[in-house]
């Protein structure tokens, strides 16, 4: 946790904030801080800052915050992710969520287990968690957007083409001729496949909604090895 | 598993090999194979081709191989990484391993807690397991050389020096002002420091031996986040 991240109901009266439960425990066992010590801090969707300790106890943690900066600029990337296995959903979204990605659509494909779906890591409440996660590593603010289609087709036809339009569209494919392009500068819609990859009709209706499939070599990684990894090479 | 990696003890006679334990178990329940399919092999430090299942019981897998292939080529990086938390050690070696790092030296900083130190995931048999678990997931074959350096300054004084001679040294830093560089048509030698960083007397320490302090932006990744990001930026 490199940012504390602070939420309008954590304001007893401005600047004054108090937090308990998993804020309080880390910084009581992580950062084994001290009243008197300064935190760095960030509210919600705005701006990060300093929080200075004026109680520290195992009931509660109380600060008087300082917002003079803006968080990272986000990434300029919406990535469209085939839905991954429930074991590493959360390492994933919390990846993204780190890298400065601000929107995240989850959809079908083939190769999908559709256990998957029903998987209570898929919840509102654990989804932003991790996102949380991922904004405190980080130090930024701005939660993502996450969102689930659970049809592939009617996504791909309907919502995609308005959701790349004005970007680079991508699609991440073992087998494309094409190399992934370096060190873009305009924004980028990247669609990565589950493991096994998209089958050779999904890839087809992706390729006619304006996508280009690309490819990042032979070898094949990991869905949040994948993420990082095009993150750091599309910009 | 996208490659079944094999050793020469898995060889009854060639062409044919035995296999049996975490292998089986993974072609019986994962792959779901059956005889007469084939499935991606390669030996250990060597080439990879397909085996044809000829025997597939509770038992054992039998397989007839071909190895035809040379494995994809390695990325020209050494990694030197402050030993992480042992939860994240097992990702950080198969993360690392399957991006086709070949050479890893785990060093001690003022920020790794000592307990790290008496993990059992440091064991060799582990650390073997997790690099094979990363070239299974990228179809490669050449397993990294992963090895420990308890003393900081011995190492960087006496030893890295000669470890990056020839090649572009890097540390990476959040407070560093110059800005990481991107796809470098040399090979690397790239420092990661601890979660909390390196401290100033460890980083004056690196820059002594030769080491360039940069930057990948205001955010701070977690390591395995940060060891994919650096692969694909610096290359």
């Amino acid at each position: 946790m490199n940012l504390i991240l602070l939420f309008d109901d954590d304001f007893l009266a401005p600047p004054r904030v108090r937090l308990t439960g998993r804020r309080l425990h880390h910084v009581t066992a992580v950062h084994r801080a001290a009243p008197g010590d300064e935190l760095v801090v960030g509210i919600a969707n705005g701006r990060i800052g300093r929080g200075t300790i004026t109680r520290l106890d195992d009931a509660a943690l109380e600060m008087d915050v300082t917002l003079d900066r803006d968080p990272p600029p986000p990434l300029p990337l919406t990535l469209i992710l085939a839905l991954p296995r429930p074991k590493v959903l959360n390492r994933v979204i919390a990846g993204a969520a780190s890298l400065g990605i601000k929107r995240i659509v989850l959809i079908n494909a083939w190769r999908v287990e559709k256990s998957y779906w029903s998987s209570p890591r898929l919840s509102p409440e654990n989804v932003l968690t991790q996102s949380i996660l991922g904004l405190e590593q980080s130090r930024d603010t701005v939660l993502p957007s996450i969102e689930t289609r659970r049809l592939f087709r009617p996504f791909v036809e309907d919502e995609l083409p308005s959701v790349a339009r004005g970007t680079c569209a991508l699609v991440a494919h073992p087998h494309a001729l094409q190399t992934c392009p370096r060190h873009l500068r305009e924004p980028v819609t990247l669609v990565i496949g589950p493991e096994g990859g998209f089958i050779d009709v999904e890839i087809a209706s992706l390729e006619r909604a304006g996508f280009t499939s690309v490819s990042i070599g032979e070898r094949i990684l990991r869905v949040e090895t994948a993420v990082a990894f095009l993150a750091a090479r599309l910009f």
